[in-house]
């Protein structure tokens, strides 16, 4: 059975009401705009990367996220010692693959990070994933080259050989976890005309994922989450400039009745 | 006597006048929402970090900001430098103490900075300024945990050691300056959901400390500035997107009567 | 013969058409607001500054975009290096003198970099074109501090000196290749208020330089579309804040007719 909008709407209160710390070691484009959706969805968010003190801020989150889409020698090694740390401490790791294809060291580095600590959950898009999976195909930056679909049996294994859960965005979300698989279709087309909404989705699994031990469900109340939003907010939206205000605005104020009216989920 | 809203608009008129270039050593989330509040306000902006150049970047700037929240070794040897050209020059140096309490290696990189450069002003909320002061209590992430009220005993303990004013923000903000105490009561609910607008309050404090030489009425004038404009603005928004939008607008077009009108300052 | 409207619409058209990779090791400041510029053009921008990766990154891309506003050695190094990619794989490099003219170090990178590396087109405001061209003065900032039309000759120097095309950007653009000069006279005066529309400016040339061989007429018609976007974005803006708003919504919607009505070019 697909997740229920009701199933969805009590993880975003868990969200609301713990405001859960989630510790993000992520990109310079994203930063401002991933700690103002973090803030929007109602979590705490709190960005560190000195490898000085990356531990002692896991110590203190109840989720940690690693985009590396800025990624430079002191961040790799920062993103190791805190992947390290979060794993001790058992709270879960969101990892998103920015730009995995593109250069071979930023596919050498994600597929290093991802074996080495263990991912609750990956998020990226089409080109990103199957890249990650080890497909060698070279990814157009940082945005969707490949139909989200192509990459599903990319997801689906590195769901398995990472044991966590996946999930390759697009105008149709997949989110896999072994042999399970839900379809999200929310979202708008102005949403990939803002930078690092991507990367905003990947820091909203981790939020969830702080409240929603299933690591399945946590990925897919996000992404419907993120999915609602933008969608709503692109309607009202009359470009890249308002769509940005307008997504901080709707994920602020979203109800369950947003969700309950506007979800599509699947299963495949 | 506390600060008239005359006094304040003087101040404000003052920056736009001037246009002071305030020099900032800020953390990569707040840097651009930073920039564009000191271009709102009427000052003049510069971002620059690195070693071979902060003591030329003091030299031709009327402040410094110094604010730790992506702190890391490189970034904290430029601040150690800017600081001490910055005291040599004699020009303002606001400091913001971003987590300050949250993991050991922020506590001792910014009780380590303010011990050698000399700050004007200190401002960070309440479990920031506790934690500068050397009590020992966790923060949680980089929002305001303890009560604004509970942190004032800090606050006038670090005005006296480090002979600086001393703001402690949030509902209601404290400027203390060794025994001088006013509370400011401007604001909205709203402030708190964008991210980096503390990081804002500080740099509007390096942009009035650059034009007003008494450092208890330039804390308390930009404190008031940023209180009121969050008000206003608050006031006209929908949700955390809008209220970035609208703090700019309002900032930039404040005027005294908005000032008078909305000013709630007292002294303790 | 200056630029005709129909001539820069087909400039725009091809940016979209084509949506060109656009390699930016940019500022921290402006990185957001740039990436977002790109794609509300229409282009796809990628940030990355590892030298690690660089080298890589050029070999996907349509264009280079250097700006050096919160340079340091790491940085610098990555720049080199992929530009010395980018000049041997001929596709077009666009530099930006942030800040050059404010530091020794800054001034002494940026010669640097422009004498190894071969600018396709520089873009600057009036102090730093100056400053770059080797005349000493001291700009206040990043902010124009010498009229633009000063800095004609220095622009007419730099362009005979590195073979490219130099923008001299303020009220009135300049746009300089060898003996030819057009000047634009499209903005608003809010555009100086909203951080980083400069160095969102130097983005777009790199834009219309993937697409446009002929860098003179690329460079002009990427500062015509800015102007003109922020033109009709400034007229509908209340403040600072809603400008940042509504030049993203306008860019994203410009149109040949917009362009038509709006265009004040003229040769000198």
């Amino acid at each position: 059975m697909a997740l229920t909008a009701n199933e969805i709407t009590c993880d975003l209160e868990l969200v609301r009401e713990r405001s859960p710390l989630v510790h993000n070691i992520t990109n310079y484009v994203a930063m401002n705009s991933t700690a103002n959706a973090l803030l929007a969805v109602g979590a705490s968010p709190v960005m560190a990367h000195a490898v000085e003190e990356v531990e002692d801020m896991v110590g203190i989150a109840a989720a940690l996220v690693i985009n590396i889409g800025t990624l430079s020698e002191p961040w790799v090694a920062a993103m190791s010692k805190a992947a390290a740390a979060a794993g001790k401490k058992g709270i879960p790791i969101v990892c998103d693959p920015v730009g995995v294809g593109a250069t071979p060291y930023r596919t050498r580095v994600f597929r290093g990070l991802i074996e080495t600590a263990w991912p609750t959950v990956i998020r990226g898009n089409a080109s990103e994933i199957i890249a990650s999976a080890g497909d060698f195909s070279a990814t157009k930056g940082v945005d969707s080259a490949a139909a989200a679909e192509s990459a599903l049996a990319s997801a689906q294994w590195l769901s398995g050989q990472h044991d966590c859960a996946v999930c390759v965005s697009g105008e149709t979300d997949y989110i896999v976890d072994q042999d399970r698989v839900l379809l999200i279709r929310n979202g708008h087309p102005l949403m990939p005309k803002v930078t690092g909404l991507g990367c905003t989705a990947t820091a909203l699994c981790g939020a969830f994922a702080a409240v929603q031990p299933d690591r399945f469900r946590a990925t897919a109340s996000a992404m419907a989450v993120m999915g609602i939003a933008g969608e709503i907010a692109g309607e009202k939206a009359d470009g890249p400039g308002s769509m940005q205000l307008q997504f901080l605005d709707v994920l602020y104020n979203l109800t369950g009745a947003d969700i309950t009216q506007r979800l599509k989920i699947s299963e495949q």
